[in-house]
């Protein structure tokens, strides 16, 4: 029998993790919610996934523009196993009293902080403490696209210290509202987020790190500094990465050579949504000097957490007890590969 | 039988045109040109799609860069029954004579004057003329995108006079030079070609054009004002466009408010690419004030003229007659549906 | 002696005419309201204009901050003879009363309703309409471009009908929220209020217009269509707009092509700020096609009307009877001119 | 007597130096050259600056364009003390033969090659190289904001190691071509050129950058980690920027969170052009963490090479000893200040 798996809120990242359970065959969504009846909301009817009412004072909202919901929220609770949050940032936080008193089990994303969970997932580094587990948050787009990269050369080469410098992307690209049209803002609380961000997961990691918000749509890009603790060439390095799942390589040589032309790469592949899921390294951007690996990353921030997610599910329901297994599964429906 | 295609240029058009023929089933692709080792011609070989050098003098770099060519354009037109010219504009022009010698059919792209041709196409407007001929040019996506509302509108009420302001994309999304960043920028030659083009296909027509360039990469967008010959409410109008194929509703009520949102339900409705092959009509964007018609339409530059394509080489190579049949057998294929 | 006048709301237009006051000689700022301890409030302050809080529940936090202002709205009320309100649109019909309670003249940007002073001001087009008048509204930059260009044209030429598209930056340069980053969108509420709002000061103008919304932040840009009553070539249009003040010519062929490249050559002119206050009309973007006339031009939203305002205040307290000798006198101080 | 100053090149930085040295009372332009009768050529004229034809085969376009140039480069070097080389990257080195025949010196700007000049120029690190030399190269925008901040910082607490993520502006505000649209682009060739360019003026300094390049027309942003020598605070580190000129402090607390504020905050400030000559930095960004020291900077790359500009010629023209004055005596004609 497939685990029920319910969505609240079917936005970028809901309707993706949709999306990606559909291609599962030990896990199914049972219905997603919604707070207005917007595109998103006929979306999913035309899916044909039963659509709920995130409270019952919005499904008012849906009758009048002819949409009929199949409940609310507390409803939706009552049929899942678990439910994956996929709620505006700290939105999660409002809603964890409902999955508790509901008794499931319940996902919450990045936007969330780690308190809310306890525990912070990414499938490579930590899916055994997943294992059984109540409450998980799956770490930001930003966070997984950092652990994808350095996990594995922590554990090959071991890692001093790492400086990061996060370029982000504005906004989504249908959003309406985001980072100013001309002009780059730095994130001036420092050390940001980020670095603890990376520490929920891998404690023991002096990393620190900087931003600055572009107004540009698509993907982040990461211009890392990494200290080794073992010598390594470049090939060295890129052989590490090319083994692990969920990173990959594009060449500048080729032609690949901005955020834009890696999203290109991605539509030209018929990749579902344009997504690119993988943690995309440029192969001629990778250099060690003297002990210090530089390289720069790309990460598709609306889908680079999505086989998370999916692995997250496994681990918190017993699905699957080898990460590995599960991360090649998930890989392999959703179309990732080398 | 299928008709054998070549396709000379697998940039934004050409790739998306040997995708739409490998739907067909009268039709194939037996080979694409390029003239770099570019990350495209790698891809059409990941697709199986033999590769040619454009000319003999680029096989060199190819072979450099490790990519083994099946030959040269030359070689690619012994083989097939018609070629689709998809190289940048005004280059077409440049290739015609070895088309000529090879005595093969050709399709020339927008971005070609008329008179390379001598004849420019649309599949509603003028089907019939393309029957047998030897040189088609598929007319420009903005003028495409022009034909497809405006001729049902003049056929069922008439129309006296068309203004269009044109606000352009400044470049496709992965194009590396375009438009400024910042800036709109006019194009100040009164009127712009656009009118004439769309006379070149509606010579009666009685069409004014003006056109700006604006830093986004995701469509253009029409602002029109039709005075029409006969009396029509908002809803005649939809009405009309209701029954036609290759138009599309969408609603600001229901969020679809900018041209990347309507690119965002592309990717939601899995389109491959991401593309929007219909124009795309705002439903709630459409007014008659006394005898005028004021609409907003958007048009997906890289791929609206692709099913015209497709319609154009069966009138052409004479596979179906009927264009109606032609123009469903193609959105059929390709996923293009009200 | 000179006219006191206090300005409500120190942001985009607020400063500048403060700014512009400054340089005239029939009239002084005496104070200028902020609600928060911006940086602009500490510009006023630096540039010895005594500031004052716009409602006394914000003295608290200018306290905080270690800025001592001078008393809140009301005492600001107290010392001026007139008021300009440059508050954020729709937000100066909820101080109106203080104005009425305080006994003083307001002037109301083009961000409030035309109802809020029952007289909307054009320089140009109806200056003996403010004549002494207790609130008057300077319509948009929108509006005021376009009256800036079609009253003469009307005057000399006829206009039997107009239509527009404006093409309209979306956010101010130093604007943190806006546009979307990278879309287009139109306004689809049809037509849209632009036409009303010049017939709040050319009634009997018939004109018709749509707009949409780009990722600039310099200049709205607009397509006008205009279809003339006597016959004109390109060259009577130039020479009416030539005797106009506040109408600029720039030039394609000398390399001015784009809104950015006029504001450059703003600031290459060394004018304050950078603005242009003028509207620019393209010289090689005008062409008349039968009754037809078609031209492009560009509005600093920022700026055009500011010296709109001043002859406003000068009309308002019956400073100058003359409206060519105020837009002179104007245009002066302000360094505008051809 | 005045030192006779030409101009090779009246664009971006030409235009600059040219207004900057007419605020000076020892050194005076007498001819700026073009190669073409752009806007900028007549701005030269219409400002009463003497215009040259860059070649002679470029004088008959200005002709016929109906501008008269006063010669030809070659006339212009024939009347000047030093030439300022303004004309855009590596063709400066094209030109270095004509100057040496003319036995005229030059400054070049950081477009070139450090072997063009032998010695590249900063006014803090080593105006004293610049002393009488016959070639010199004023470093680019990026090298001369890094050199500013790193060179006090580095004579006060020692720097240990550099590592800088530079997030550049695509193109300058009126550039026509430049960035990708919407996308980020990373330079894959690692370490940049930026690092090896500090180092021509510091060349004791342990520095590795990477850099991106963003859709934006308003500043470069530095994001730098420096490991210091000696232990210092946030405090410390303000205290020492503080006494240096060049170095502006703003802050987010205050509403300055962007590039974009900065340029407006320029702009309210009536600087001549809405330049910030100053490089910029965030109060509240900057912090120590253990003995590293991380900032934000900002860069107005138009701008910030000008005052280097004028004290280079000042040493190489042996007008003044003294570097602190020459900058001083720089700042006070250009309205820099704190």
């Amino acid at each position: 029998m497939k685990v029920k798996v319910g969505i609240n809120g079917y936005g970028t990242i809901g309707k993706r993790i949709a999306f990606a359970i559909a291609k599962q065959d030990d896990m199914e969504v049972v219905g997603v919610t919604k707070t207005r009846p917007s595109y998103e909301a006929r979306l999913a009817i035309k899916e044909g996934i039963p659509l709920y009412a995130a409270r019952p004072e919005h499904i008012e909202a849906f009758e009048k523009d002819g949409i009929k919901v199949a409940g609310t929220l507390e409803d939706l609770l009552s049929k899942v196993d678990i439910i994956v949050d996929a709620t505006p940032g700290d939105v999660g936080a409002v809603y964890k009293p409902m999955y508790e008193k509901a008794g499931v089990k319940a996902i919450f994303q990045g936007g969330e902080k780690h308190g809310v969970a306890g525990i912070s997932f990414n499938s490579f580094a930590n899916y055994h403490e997943a294992w059984g587990a109540r409450f998980v948050r799956v770490v930001s787009c930003n966070t997984t696209g950092l652990i994808r990269t350095l996990y594995p050369i922590d554990k090959v080469f071991g890692i001093e210290k790492v400086f990061a410098a996060l370029i982000r992307r504005g906004a989504d690209p249908a959003d309406r509202k985001g980072a100013a049209l001309n002009a780059i803002e730095p994130t001036l609380k420092l050390p940001t987020h980020h670095g603890p961000d990376v520490q929920t997961i891998m404690p023991w990691l002096n990393i620190q790190t900087m931003a600055v918000v572009t107004p540009t749509t698509q993907m982040h890009i990461h211009c890392l500094a990494v200290d080794l603790k073992k010598k390594a060439k470049d090939e060295d390095i890129l052989s590490v990465w090319d083994k692990v799942p969920r990173i990959k390589f594009v060449s500048g040589k080729h032609g690949i050579k901005s955020s834009a032309q890696i999203m290109e790469l991605a539509r030209d592949l018929n990749r579902p949504r344009g997504d690119f899921m993988e943690i995309i390294v440029w192969e001629d951007g990778v250099k060690v000097v003297n002990s210090t690996l530089y390289y720069y990353q790309a990460v598709h921030q609306e889908s680079d957490v999505i086989p998370e997610n999916i692995d997250c599910i496994r681990a918190m329901m017993k699905l699957e007890r080898d990460p590995m297994r599960s991360i090649r599964k998930t890989d392999r429906s959703l179309g990732i590969g080398k």
